[in-house]
């Protein structure tokens, strides 16, 4: 049975052309230097969001998580927000690795608020950490869009205090669309940059941490004490440079679907879902007013061949993807209205 | 020169008493367990909060940082207000030494919203920390003390979720003398507490670290990894005795001084004063319609015999202690008036 | 141009049924457990060491210090021999991720002696930290091979004092066939094991990190921290099911290879080489009374169509695999001949 | 009952002197620089022991700690002999506060070899971490002393590869009295030095660190993040005022009595002890041939009016100190032949 699976873009299985390009991919042992797809990929990478390096890593997590250690030194202290994937969902990690003190600032849907942000970085005193990091995410996991003119305010705090910039950019490409942009206009107002080459891009395994040649010779060798120094990595980058070539301009059909999608379900009477919140290719809805079992929900769309996750706080999130076509979106709406 | 220092209650010396008491002290070996002043200061102390145990600590910071460090697994997140101490003023620390996450929440005075507390609290997924500890601080750095409702509301939610609750008391005994209850009224909703005997007390140095015999035992040897593990303490614990026997009663004297502080700056047309934020022994206050180079106040001040800190963001905070009479303070204020 | 790569087994790149199985591979989000390939590698790769569960992990370096993570508490000290992978070869990061003191004793040819692992072990104390592990390497990064009942000597010593062993046995299979038994013959001798599937294996990525199954779920929660949770890993673990099936047979014929270079290599008069501690696809060497510059003599295989690392401390290994024929093997001899 | 107590010299309470210096010290605020007598402590020290500056701590292990945090990035690897103090006796902090590896060298009674310690400092490779520190000490605690020669040829291997040398000093001028040297003449052997005031120089509590002012107002930040900025530390300084006036001159008269223990024990047939390897005030030896309950002889000691320690492994230690008086040592010969 083949599932419509709206749980998330990181279920993406790859494409035709990347299974082709893995099975053909010419390899060596990258901890050597010596894979020419992985440099290849790095390369390519690098000058695609305008940095002058680029290094392959496992997840999108180990990138953020290899910038701050590669940023920061034991002890300073990362601005980032509240609600971003880096606080949320990672694990606590960066107290553990690089030992660094997150300062969450609240953010509205994504988007940190540049005076704040200066407010907050820390003077000279014997009492303070040191500011070490501004952390932004863009597209933001909750499936917002922070505008280029917030990102180039919060850029120009950090260059004033000498506080580099790093954009968690797992949604990159996601961005870059709904901004009708070229990624560069983007990661212009970041120092560093990771971006997921899976997730909406299909790509099975991996991501790209961007930044100087200087901050990425350094993070090579962090990535290796954190386990992230790879043997025959160029399988995974072969799929890695079709994602950038022949996705990225894609992207954006996912967002039409997520549009559509978005505006059918408000359609429905006991369906409240905000519009205008509907930036990249996710979909956060609520189910008003029904007498369901939401969690029994997730079964019964299961039985009919969708996957689903389970609400949060009674909030639903379909996210659409390469692999979800707009009858897709039809069949699940139609399920949908059936269940409810 | 005898100056007035109205800067902190951390520059309080000692009492004659305690002088006298550090003189005749009984020492020994305390790494040994041999010191008997010591013994008694933990002992009495731990009575003092209705806890089983209690251990000497260098400073505040160090009690902080050594009781998170033993609640804590490398890893936890830590669910703290976002203008404690432990965020603000402890140089990062819970990073570098527990390796932990700090969860930020915004303080209303510094008071956590109890409801809030509760949503924070880490569920079960593979992307989340778990939470290890919820942090309190009474009375707040800021100078305001929490409800016994706010703190017994946070223990709820904190027992229900079996996660242990560990209060800031620097000023323990100013929350308590504020709020006129026993200090055991406020650590009854905690399950470890940290205070200290110097700041409005007086000792010279030297905070307690308390909760279940257990934990002290387990905090015993955190403080040994610290460089706390200290030799003939009980000079230290001797005043520290006199500390808690004899200046906890007299506390209150402090927060009148501050009282009439405030209500006496309050009379004059160019200063903004919130009286109803002056709980305990701190007045913050702002000057305004003046011409006045604030940060030059200062030295005007100390020609005069007055210390103060320098404003921050255009803010004063005049602190009282043992050592400032109410002439002190009518000589501070009239200088104030003719300064300005 | 075909090189004869005698660096590394690190250096191998995947067999044609490996590229087969990849290209063919089912998979899923990992992180979700829906890839029904990696399921089936950690499933079969849990019963070929004997474990409850396994985990698929990015790299060697990832599974030991995951191991170490998941072992210890932040503080632990971890008894290992100081010439082993973890100590020398692993950026320092124990003490970075899990916070551990390495306590590192001296290793007869990667052997740890019983009596000392006993004596290292830590009583109690107030200045002590607590013994958290015992890592021993089986085959050794230095190509030797710890025989069974020192194993299980140290086995017991850990078990007398409630003390886990943990195995890095990056080339376990290797140690397998050097001593002639079945790989669980090894393993039961440690509590946790890493084993990597590249190397001799020949798969592109990946390590098995094995253990109970609360071991492995509280590991599996860790990989995430360390940023290893990956997404569609099923094509790594389709090649790490053919490593495990097809080619942990064959690996002895790389021992032969080996011993045959080892013993051609005896004859030359300038060569020194130990003969008895050739035991798994390694032979060290030193070239002795030669005014040959031995850098130089890197480039001049190179030319000649070998790869070879330079000479570390004076002492050349060069690494016999999958991809290195006996022919090859000649035709590095007489190249040795021909330029010392 | 007046002990004889031979357990340490760690259990060594003040002189009379200090006792009247504490009651007599002028005091401040520490954390704001307020404290004429620490000020006056820190310059002292740092002049006597040739460093530009110097910074008091609250304990031994609090200052190796704190330099090896201010000299290393998280993850170097630091060079220490395997039975030196911060790899035994500080709980292993160095791991978790300065999250560094700690690489051990066999110690010859407590020196190292100049050449291993060549041998093992890293060079560039992506597996090393970077060795950040070398860290000696003198005198051991073991009761030996390192010679100057020792000291200045692994000084000169340090400046070789720009890594600096931290000297554990913790009973400095026990090595100096040994050596017949002023401090200084071992100090300019290191770049950083923590020794003690209290043990043999019988302050209470506090130990000097002293470096380059750059590094000792980078360690003054670190000393409030690790808990040590102490209030009104001058009570503590005033003691340790005298001990560096009073109490270094007259140091040998411990090691005199050290000697004249050691040599009587050995007059003792059923008494093992090396009289040559007695170089400062401690006296290791075993007692053989006896059907004595070693550890049952502790109390009979204890009954006697004689404090001693439990044997390690058979070996007894008895350390002299400014308490214990020639008729003092005899007492516990005597004892000890009496009850042997």
């Amino acid at each position: 049975m083949k599932f419509i699976d709206l749980r998330s873009d990181t279920v993406t299985v790859p494409t035709q052309a990347m299974k082709d390009a893995m099975y053909n991919a010419e390899v060596g042992d990258d901890v050597y230097g010596d894979d020419p797809t992985v440099n290849e990929l790095e390369a390519f990478a690098a000058k695609l969001v305008g940095k002058e390096a680029a290094l392959f890593v496992p997840s999108g997590t180990f990138g953020n998580q290899l910038a701050i250690m590669t940023h920061c030194r034991r002890g300073d202290e990362v601005i980032v927000g509240d609600d971003s994937h880096i606080v949320i969902h990672e694990v606590g990690a960066s107290a553990v690795i690089a030992g660094v003190q997150l300062r969450t600032l609240r953010s509205n849907k994504g988007a940190l608020d540049p005076v704040e942000v200066d407010a907050k970085i820390r003077g000279t005193d014997i009492h303070f950490p040191e500011t070490g990091l501004i952390c932004l995410e863009n597209a933001h996991s909750l499936g917002t869009v922070i505008s280029l003119e917030n990102m180039r305010s919060i850029y120009a705090v950090g260059k004033n205090h000498t506080i580099p910039v790093h954009l968690d950019g797992a949604r990159l490409f996601n961005a870059a669309a709904a901004l009708g942009v070229n990624a560069k206009e983007i990661t212009r107002y970041c120092d560093t940059v990771n971006f997921c080459l899976s997730k909406g891009l299909c790509a099975p395994i991996g991501s790209i941490l961007a930044g100087t040649k200087e901050f990425i010779a350094r993070a090579r060798k962090g990535r290796k004490l954190m386990g992230g120094g790879l043997r025959q990595a160029g399988f995974l980058a072969a799929a890695g440079l079709v994602a950038l070539k022949e996705m990225v301009g894609r992207i954006s059909e996912d967002h039409a679907n997520a549009k559509y999608l978005a505006e059918e379900l408000s359609k429905i009477p006991s369906i409240r879902v905000n519009l205008e919140d509907v930036h990249i290719n996710m979909v956060f809805f609520k189910a008003i007013e029904t007498d369901k079992d939401l969690d029994r929900l997730v079964q019964e769309f299961y039985n009919r061949g969708i996957k689903i996750n389970p609400p949060e706080d009674g909030e639903f999130r379909f996210v659409t993807n390469y692999w979800i076509s707009k009858s897709d979106i039809d069949f699940a709406i139609n399920t949908l209205k059936e269940l409810l």
